[in-house]
């Protein structure tokens, strides 16, 4: 099945799928039926069978899907043994919260270096990795070839080191700024984190509670 | 037009509608087309036209719409003048990252306290706000009358820290950690950040580009 024939929409739940299935496997879970994982996961039990259908002979009629085969295919297409070597620019609160919490190696990143500009934070050690000033950037990506940037840096600094990295071999940014990438930068990836858009979300639900309830 | 006829789907998208039409106005535009909205916001205009139907009166056909009164309209249903009283629990780098860099009042939420087990991170002042101690959790709660909490502390300490913040009145939870909160607690409002999706779905977008460019 060429990789290119899942929608996006697809795409955008597969994450969600490859983190349900993980945490079945962690349970014992062998095998699970569209019902029962349409409970666990809030979506209906044909959006399931629609979704999953698209990689084929893990779910039977009757059987349910077989936990580990499904998780295994879905990790394999979304890239999760590939490594790439990643790189985050901003070691404030966020890159570091950033690379001590998030483990990159399951979800095919390997984490080899991260930057700053100010020389109060180089030479500090964060996920086990030296923080390095960002004039070491050229040398470093000369040498190490990372493809994947995550951005923890203010707006305003954001378009500049991006035009860079680009330069530099850069191809997919994990962007914490604001500042919208993709707008001048078609050829690469970007994923855009908006925590606030999620934090309105809740904003909405509490009032909500608080109105009716 | 009471609030309980929009769409969960909708409300999903309302906090980026928001953003957007917030940019549109600090770049000073006044009205903007479905057609226009659609190309920022890689949304199809029928679906524009579809969402913001709900809230009537701001779209005219063949002058588009009025982009201050629309986006007034979407943060008053999402609450932004609400101001809901908003606690952190856990000061390391991500509950210091988030104090930092989220703007809480634009999203109807006000930052009152920050809580941390560790001694060492007690007293340090964080975006103003000086640490307290976990123990002092119960008398602020009273005093202060909390609603929100961010959860920015590990899976295993999730559940008694939210058992406890469930008790003390509080009724929406941002939540960082990886523990499944609404499982138990599915009086109150949970949104998770899962970060880790959002970087999962890079690498799938990353390997694409190498495999197709």
């Amino acid at each position: 099945m060429p990789k290119n024939s899942i929608s996006e929409s697809v795409i955008k739940r597969l994450p969600r799928y490859y983190r349900f299935l993980g945490e079945l496997m962690n349970s014992g879970v062998e095998r699970i039926s569209s019902g029962q994982l349409s409970e666990l996961m809030k979506l209906t039990a044909s959006q399931i069978r629609q979704d999953l259908n698209c990689f084929g002979g893990f779910g039977q009629q009757g059987y349910g899907y077989n936990v580990a085969g499904l998780r295994e295919e879905i990790g394999r297409i979304l890239g999760v043994d590939r490594q790439l070597p990643t790189i985050i620019i901003g070691a404030g609160n966020l890159g570091k919260a950033i690379a001590a919490h998030i483990n990159f190696e399951t979800r095919g990143c390997v984490l080899k270096g991260i930057f700053d500009i100010d020389p109060k934070i180089t030479g500090e050690t964060v996920a086990d990795i030296a923080v390095r000033h960002i004039d070491e950037l050229e040398k470093f990506c000369r040498d190490k070839k990372p493809v994947v940037a995550v951005l923890c840096i203010p707006k305003a600094a954001t378009q500049e080191i991006a035009d860079r990295l680009v330069d530099l071999g850069i191809r997919a940014f994990w962007n914490f700024s604001h500042y919208d990438l993709s707008a001048k930068h078609s050829s690469v990836a970007v994923e855009n984190v908006h925590l606030g858009d999620s934090l309105l979300t809740l904003t909405y639900r509490a009032n909500q509670m608080t109105d009716n309830g």
